[in-house]
């Protein structure tokens, strides 16, 4: 800092989550991308922007607007009114939420029980303070955990405990003594945050068995669990797709966050939250948790844009509220993608007999997804932002560390690659970065 | 509630704003409204939606997008990217506000000092996020008090001190003194939070000398000022309208949060903040407290939709970036309602010699503001939620009790009347009864 430079604050005058690695490591990774604009990005989790269409936007709204004339009976001022004015804080495409979810996913939603949220991270952001009512309270996530969900606990001072994932996409055992060491600590576990399916970063999916024990486990410990499904419906065809959790929940144990930027547009900003718990009140008056919810919207951001919502619904109802067979064309994409990516690093890291895995220094490794957009790749050497500096600058390539999903500062030695922005030609150069960085690294570290 | 009705969660396990009377409140004052929804609101603060239009919706994101083509030259892939893509989570019509507030109120801004927030809801929830550092903190508010503000404390759970408006719009006595209380108690006043121009809900303004004075005493105190300014465009023809206390503000004393709701949309949910103070991060970087407000931004709603801000955007083009210019129509219709209104209070509770006023016993009363949408009528008895119940079930009349404005719960005698959302004749209609109401309350407590 200059001494000429004027300061009015510092930043330790400030709320503690500004000088939290989760918020300013976010700001880090953005900033990488700017400064190597000309880098092949395996980092971005947007999704696949080639079918967007701004006159799509137009027709979504106006197709949205015959649906609250034509379909639901409102005079012209009413629809007017509805779209442009001030509204009601739980939103206005509940009911065709309640349909996309009954057609593909299983789930049997009340649109009451539906709040609307500007963007899947404000759903989080409600229910995290929602349930922190004090400093006993206490969030389980499941490690690598999601940076949204973490940054929205600081911003509620919720502490995040890890729970392990495994192989399985969550460790019961270690979710067990999770709960069981924070009430011996007298902390009050409020919940566990997981991705059932093609989590990010870590790209595992659970299967139907584990998923009905991991409701067996939560009813028997009285806890909630918290499902996001951003990425469910993009499965490869190579077998069926695995029920939501929300969809088995038979004891209201689930609150399901649900997306529509990658099914539909990250720039409308809406998505959603499914929060059916009855939640008892003032004089015995019960209703769903998603009315608190709402009072907590009212005060962060009222109510979602409805002009955001008719985009959506407009998209919905052109698609018998459908988005699997709306994303036919993304989703093989994707699919498309995934395969090129895995089938590239076998061929640049083919197995090597004549140097065996050593637990101190393994052979480059990767998981293969059954969907989704991410795929983790393990090195023999410790992954942080200042190679990640230099793989933009010296190599032409960005990928995202692992260390920064998980809540510590323990070296990891990982990093994520995401398919969902890039063509095969571009996950070709990548890739041949990437492979170049690596072998680079391991001869430094060797030499 | 019934033994039988299932129960998963109490409000006593949840966050404290849940049961907090500011939250639940607002949740009444929406619930009446839907009770009677054949009564004449004089209640809600919505803007007049005549001229709202969907056609018009349409036309100001084809503006905007020609715009990001034709003069910014952006490819159209790239136009595309920016408004149906994640983007930049300070927003992407900073430079259209900062000429906005070149053109209407001479403040000099530079755009990267601007956050694009859902709402101003959002922008007064950023700030409070980021000026509650811990228990230590308090905000100061100029009482009555908008109900979003304390709403928005409350989630961040940051204690309101009311400061005395008195009838110049904020007792600079009374600022001092609550500013010395909280310090020598041992705590920070952070801010003093206030709406000078027609408040909501005292319809006051502060002139032009107090305002300096304000800025001096806020120097002294080392004190931000948050200033609030949803309805400065809607003065009468009466006289000059002041400036806005940033366009004074030469110490980077003020952080302004900005509205389109009622200027262009509610329904576009786009608002601001402008953020200069300089703010030293760790290593000594020194940037704007936009910077930091953003990365909170990012953990709550990511960014605000491009399309919506499109359509705010694209109004603000079409207009020379004036919404002074936009708003002659409204602007003369919220004036011709704010004289009829106050004309009819006259006609309806004419001084009468023959009942002087007591102190314990006043007549009935109103402020006659100079712009704005609200109006303050004084009444000789306590105006309660059961009386606004009432008024809507038997008189046919809705209003808001002012005592939702004031942190405690201390008796109220008066209430807030809105003319934004009603014709001439909906405002004889409820005038009628509103004094049918005031005559029979009156008789009431002299019987």
């Amino acid at each position: 800092m200059s001494a000429a430079e004027p300061v009015d604050l510092t930043v330790a005058d400030l709320h503690p989550a500004l000088g939290d690695p989760t918020l300013t490591s976010m700001n880090f990774l953005n900033e990488v991308s700017e400064r190597y604009p000309a880098a092949v990005s395996l980092a971005a989790g947007r999704p696949y922007e080639e079918f967007f269409d701004l006159a799509a936007v137009h027709r979504h709204l106006d197709t949205f607007h015959r649906h609250l004339v034509d379909d639901l009976g409102h005079r012209p001022e009413q629809a007017r009114r509805l779209l442009l004015q001030y509204g009601r804080t739980k939103g206005i495409v509940h009911h065709l939420i309640a349909r996309n979810l009954a057609a593909d996913e299983g789930i049997t939603v009340d649109p009451e029980d539906v709040v609307v949220t500007v963007g899947c991270q404000e759903a989080m952001f409600l229910v995290l303070r929602a349930l922190r009512a004090g400093p006993a309270d206490v969030l389980l996530a499941v490690a690598p955990t999601y940076v949204g969900l973490t940054g929205a606990a600081r911003l509620v001072d919720l502490p995040v405990w890890p729970v392990a994932g495994g192989s399985a996409g969550v460790d019961l055992a270690d979710l067990a003594a999770q709960v069981h060491r924070a009430r011996a600590a007298g902390l009050r576990p409020r919940a566990c945050y997981l991705m059932p399916d093609f989590a990010n970063p870590s790209g595992l999916s659970i299967d139907t068995a584990h998923r009905q024990r991991l409701l067996d486990l939560a009813a028997q410990e009285d806890l909630l669990l918290l499902e996001d499904n951003p990425y469910g419906l993009f499965h490869s065809d190579d077998g069926p797709r695995p029920p939501t959790l929300k969809a088995l929940d038979t004891g209201r144990r689930v609150v399901y966050l649900g997306s529509f930027a990658k099914t539909v547009l990250p720039g409308a900003r809406v998505g959603y939250v499914i929060a059916d718990q009855r939640v008892a009140g003032p004089g015995g008056r019960v209703g769903p948790l998603a009315d608190q919810l709402a009072m907590i919207k009212s005060m962060v951001t009222v109510n979602t844009s409805p002009i955001a919502q008719a985009v959506i619904g407009g998209r919905l109802l052109e698609h018998g509220c459908s988005l699997v067979a709306a994303n036919t064309r993304e989703r093989s994409a994707y699919t498309r993608n995934l395969r090129h990516l895995v089938a590239g690093l076998a061929r640049r890291f083919p197995a090597l007999p004549d140097q065996p895995d050593q637990p101190d220094r393994p052979a480059v490794r990767w998981t293969v997804p059954a969907g989704g957009f991410f795929v983790v790749v393990t090195v023999p050497f410790p992954v942080d932002d200042a190679l990640l500096d230099r793989s933009g600058r010296d190599y032409g390539v960005l990928w995202t560390p692992m260390a920064h999903f998980y809540d510590d500062t323990e070296p990891v030695r990982a990093l994520r690659l995401s398919v969902s922005a890039v063509t095969p030609e571009q996950i070709d150069v990548g890739l041949d970065r990437l492979a170049a960085l690596i072998t680079d690294e391991v001869t430094r570290l060797a030499g």
